[in-house]
């Protein structure tokens, strides 16, 4: 099942794997603390994961959650293609649907206050800004070529129903500009997360949890500490990673 | 120079003392650590305390800072009395001027882009929410009785110059608010630091420095915390206590 370039990665947690590209973008760490972050969601949730990449995120939740559904949505068909291999590796296509599609495009479907979750990992840099990558796979993951935050946050308002759940990881400089667009787009944020690399560095990573229609309220979760001085993984990874 | 229920109280730099009625509003760390995040302001500044209650904060400030001038407002007149004395008591009348004004009267006023800094220390809380206080005094120093966080902020603006500093300390919990505000009043987030009671607990306070329509780009200082686990302070508080 694998192609030229790809490998096969363990995710560690129910035997599931997922198959990766060497040369395009590859999930990281990210995606595997949002989907911690988001694995509180109710359950029998019909979720949507836009810019869902190798669909690692919808592998790692039919483990840590107990939604109904999932739809994962990606532009990049040779992207898509890779995620659907996947998803039949696992033999989850009864749970997890791969939908060739640019986000933009979910406006005009008939998803309107359609799921109780959207979780998205969208591309971190604005478009035209800092270091272009050098392949046009990783472009579209890395930088919004496609569809711009704005965009990601406000289909995800448009598919969401009343009190659905959104979860989102992003940079912490791009902060306020998440707080605005969810505030724009009635999306309450109501839980923040911030992740250090240690604890002697800023935090690099924020996971963000907003409630559609919700009254504003603010919570902070405790913080996340990634590595320990002697550069191992805290016991806080350790337990994301062991699926506690 | 005290009044009935007054105390005097050493702030601990520069021999600088504050008044503070024991009936009212006593001003708490919150004010040191703000007067200490702003205190990279620009030489020669002209600085607005807008809810400047005891005067503390232009106080501290003319010890930490080579700002030209300061201006507090204050709305409560009974307030704004024990401020001046605290001015005169210092001999600080030449460097800090207290106004007894409703900071909305501000937008009345010749002060269109005319100060360099505002800072301020508003009421926490929502009209209405949560424990009122058993006396007006508090009440207008804790509670949006007299002027709403939108007000503060609109004002803040209003004041000042194109690429002018503001500082904010408040709650984290309406952090949404305070961003989705200052952007709307072209007051750009820069710079957030977020301070804990302890290292096990969540984070209670946050400061926050924007600058008058700058680009975005938002960083966050390292966090800090004011306990250590024996309940004494820690190093980096004690380091702001005697102005280091």
């Amino acid at each position: 099942m694998l192609n030229e370039n790809e490998r096969l990665d363990d995710l560690g947690i129910n035997n599931l794997k997922v198959i990766q590209n060497k040369k395009w973008f590859c999930f990281g760490i990210d995606s595997v603390l949002l989907s911690d972050f988001a694995k509180d969601m109710k359950s029998d949730s019909k979720v949507i994961d836009l810019g869902t990449g190798s669909g690692v995120i919808p592998i790692i939740l039919t483990a840590k959650t107990k939604a109904k559904s999932f739809l994962g949505v990606e532009v990049q068909d040779c992207v898509c293609d890779m995620a659907c291999r996947s998803v039949k590796m696992n033999n989850l296509e009864n749970k997890i649907e791969i939908l060739n599609s640019n986000v933009l495009d979910l406006k005009k479907g008939g998803f309107k206050n359609f799921f109780d979750v959207v979780i998205t990992n969208p591309p971190y840099k604005k478009f035209n800004t800092g270091l272009t990558n050098n392949n046009i796979e990783k472009e579209v993951a890395r930088h919004e070529v496609k569809a711009s935050l704005e965009d990601f946050i406000e289909i995800s308002s448009f598919v969401l129903k009343n009190l659905g759940e959104f979860y989102m990881v992003h940079r912490p400089d791009r902060l306020v500009d998440i707080m605005v667009l969810l505030r724009k787009y009635n999306i309450e944020p109501k839980k923040i997360k911030f992740v250090y690399p240690n604890k002697n560095k800023k935090a690099n990573i924020v996971l963000i949890k907003g409630i559609k229609n919700a009254k504003p309220f603010l919570e902070f979760e405790k913080n996340l500490i990634v590595y320990n001085e002697d550069g191992s993984y805290t016991e806080d990874i350790i337990d994301i990673y062991n699926n506690k």
